[in-house]
């Protein structure tokens, strides 16, 4: 099932996208058993329940295309970025490999949806792409043994880690490029655990433009995402809703020869085949619509 | 005024603290208007509502020896941390001068009030101080000049930032070693802006059961609060209730030699005079009781 988070007549909601491309409301039926969002029917159980009422309501719904796709979790409780994840990406970075996850954090509000902008801050023209594939947490757990770690996701999405690259690098931490408002991109929608059985077994492709900028297998990922799972949930309980960002391939565009940098005018996708294809548009910060 | 988020009979309420150890309760009569909680009375701008609220109900209130203080802010929208922001503690840890702060996050999830235990993971033996000041932020605000930038704060409050040093250096990114359960210690209370005309003129100390570990004035910061909210507000819109953590002197107990670690049965004092006093005992997550 394929979940997103919307907005349609300056209303928020959530729902399910059917094979035919319609989007069913979910929110009216479950909001009073505490399912008014994506997020709290995760944390409140509702998942197959919605399923048996999306499945009821086809025909129906609106076009996916005449709704305006929030990020999949809009307001996360926690955003957990792992950086340097593929080989070939952490060899061109420079960076030593570490014994642990590297892992650093987003806020909610840096977040966009499919086809919204990624804003180019006026402060800077280094914006790259990070094309990595995003898991939503299902259940609340804490110190997660790896053969239990799958079981506590809710499903799958595809993010783009958009960096600043020059402020990320302003010091040791890279809190501050991975922040700027409008460069988080998360969806196009949930597709829900049970259609991914071996998430290693995916594909990720960056293409910018319509050009293949990054293209890896997940089981390239130097830690696999349930030792990504045990790992945070020692130091942090993770919640349903919460989101892991599991790494970004190499080829970023600061690592080539010249640098690729995004700007106003592009088309950056993140492609998962099985998960979803997340584009958006770059827009100048000075120049464009406001975010 | 010194406000307070509490837990009192089971509800959560906040309110403020007289010169005889009251506590006014301001969500009854505020949370209609938009102040159900600290946080949202300072994005509804009803801070001075609320000081002729407390004004004209005194006497009264309960004991603040009878409540259960919470965070100031239980949940802000961003923990903006600042690392190695004093001379003496950059020069401790070895890392090189930035020409920008060294800016990364704690979520709110990790967090404890004035007297709650301070929880030492199982997983490790190298629990840290790090007493700091912190700001709250009063108003919405991008790319603040220094100038304005005092203005946008609502008040002050002790932090202690406690780190899990081994998964702080796990990686070059902190994020693991800040966000252990019941490490960051934000209290007791938000002293108002209104007291703290020049925070530069504020002293600082951490006390380590009755045992000064740091002092320091907090016109020793290499960057000044109004240089952080600043840069700060570069990356990222700050809004009401988001805190940032200013940083910590010199002479955490890692970098002493021997190294000094808090365990079982501490008690950790961050004191600001003038802002407040902030104190934790320590217990083991195996053997204390759960937070």
């Amino acid at each position: 099932m394929r979940l997103v988070s919307y907005s349609h007549d300056n209303q928020r909601s959530w729902g399910a996208v059917t094979s035919s491309g319609m989007v069913i409301d979910l929110r009216t039926p479950l909001a009073s058993s505490g399912g008014a969002t994506l997020k709290q029917a995760i944390e409140n159980g509702l998942i197959e329940q919605a399923r048996t009422i999306a499945e009821s309501a086809q025909p129906g719904g609106v076009r996916l295309e005449d709704v305006s796709l929030d990020p999949v979790i809009p307001d996360p409780g926690q955003i957990l970025c792992i950086g340097l994840n593929y080989k070939d990406h952490l060899a061109e970075t420079k960076f030593a490999k570490a014994d642990h996850p590297t892992v650093f954090a987003r806020y909610g509000r840096s977040q966009i949806g499919h086809r919204q902008p990624i804003l180019r801050p006026v402060e800077s023209d280094m914006l790259d792409y990070e094309g990595e594939l995003a898991i939503v947490i299902g259940r609340r757990v804490r110190r997660a043994s790896e053969v239990d770690a799958l079981s506590a996701i809710a499903g799958y999405s595809c993010y783009n880690d958009a960096s600043v690259r020059d402020f990320q690098r302003h010091t040791t931490q890279f809190h501050p490029g991975k922040n700027f408002p409008a460069t988080g991109a998360f969806g196009p929608w949930l597709t829900t655990a049970d259609e991914i059985p071996d998430p290693a077994a995916l594909t990720i492709q960056t293409r910018l433009n319509g050009e293949v900028m990054q293209s890896a297998t997940l089981d390239q990922l130097i830690f696999t995402i349930p030792e990504l799972i045990a790992y945070c949930s020692i130091f942090t309980e993770l919640l349903p809703g919460d989101v892991i960002v599991t790494g970004t391939p190499g080829d970023v565009g600061s690592a080539r020869k010249p640098p690729v940098w995004m700007k106003a005018g592009d088309v950056v996708e993140v492609d998962i085949p099985g998960v979803g294809c997340l584009s958006n548009p770059v827009v100048d910060e000075s120049t464009g619509p406001a975010a």
